[in-house]
């Protein structure tokens, strides 16, 4: 099988690698589009269209699926992906819910929802947990964790600051949505900030629970081919793949 | 007389404030890409393509000059779009090199050039400077900066930390070349961190001192039109505009 992965850029390597590391897939083509990195300060329409001149990209392979692994893409043009392309669109938000209702049962329990502006702007995560009686929601923009990952500053002061910043009035959280694939990349530091005992959603970890369970995706392929490509910079993205996945 | 400002993104409006305060022209044509916005991650040949994508909008209205106000693009894009451009265009590297030159003659001096990855990388400031018998450069690459400016982030820890992170191994300079138009809003916090005495040079004060020199702007005139234009959220860009000039 065959899959398209897209993302704004390489933070959607963090899907890539559990979809790795669960083995689900012959082959994974990744499209990141590098050149017009960050979609999450964008707006609407600007997410919507370049997302549809991505999907034209993926139009070029005979691709079973494609994964939006960014979270902004997959809040706002998912419908508009799905309504335009020959094959099946999963994102990575729904997934990211189903996920936090069967870990947190506890409806009053504290949830922190983290992405970048555009996502919470969105409020794709919060609107369908409120309507499943979740009642106890914080969503927060912390896009500044963007470059900060980028930069490769996973631990130390920078890091330590931009949380106290984002983080210092809020209550201990009981589970955290990683709502950008770069967050996984500093999910220890996040959750060392809140002294551990935090449920940590990451949506690698969820679409790979969601495509087992509602895709019944259970065959196990010894060795998947995965295809880098990007809108510009291909070596960058390579070399970040070499860094994230230990290839 | 009627020029065009052209920037990545809404950092181009510090280059903006000088223009206004010096009042060398009738009006103003602005036009921020902020749906691509930064440049200062991007690859030349990117950097480039959205420079004369950006000329064609300029070509709409009947300017005298161009001013490249991003940093990053005068460093890359300046030959092509003289180029292609029917009307003069000026960079902000090469006012910004006078102004050293005219502040600071000890060919000793310590002097620290920022910038974005791109604008460092280019070695655009550094090469001009060598050739000049400057023999004492440091280029740094502070991105971050970028974003943190974008957060409105001009004080407090995040900010400490992350000069903290850049500055750390760094001598006292005796001149720092802002090279980026977010950083003159941090310029304050950047001279503090050396305990000031150090000259700082702003492109925006840099391109005023040599449009009055080298191209004889002398005329003033009593109110400047300034017409703001983007890629995509151009209220967005009207709101910096309203913080950042006072309008």
């Amino acid at each position: 099988m065959r899959i398209g992965v897209f993302d704004s850029g390489v933070g959607g390597l963090t899907v890539v690698k559990s979809l790795l590391e669960h083995q689900l897939f012959e082959e994974i083509i990744y499209y990141g589009d590098t050149a017009r990195v960050p979609y999450g300060i964008k707006d609407k329409n600007t997410i919507i269209r370049y997302s549809l001149e991505a999907l034209e990209f993926f139009k070029n392979f005979d691709i079973d699926l494609l994964i939006t692994a960014c979270n902004t893409v997959s809040a706002y043009a998912l419908d508009e992906l799905k309504e335009s392309a020959p094959f099946d669109v999963i994102g990575v938000v729904e997934p990211g819910i189903l996920a936090l209702e069967n870990s947190v049962t506890d409806k009053s329990a504290n949830i922190l929802i983290l992405g970048t502006n555009a996502t919470i702007n969105s409020r794709a995560y919060e609107k369908p947990l409120l309507s499943n009686q979740y009642c106890n929601i914080t969503a927060k923009a912390t896009g500044l964790f963007v470059p900060i990952v980028e930069e490769g500053l996973y631990t130390g002061e920078v890091l330590k600051s931009t949380m106290k910043y984002y983080f210092n009035n809020l209550d201990h959280p009981d589970a955290i949505i990683l709502g950008c694939t770069h967050f996984p990349l500093i999910s220890e530091a996040i959750s060392g900030h809140f002294n551990g005992n935090c449920t940590l959603i990451h949506s690698g970890e969820a679409i790979v629970e969601y495509l087992e369970h509602h895709y019944n995706f259970n065959k196990k392929f010894k060795k998947t081919e995965l295809k880098l490509f990007a809108s510009e910079n291909p070596e960058g993205l390579r070399k970040v793949a070499h860094q994230w996945l230990d290839l």
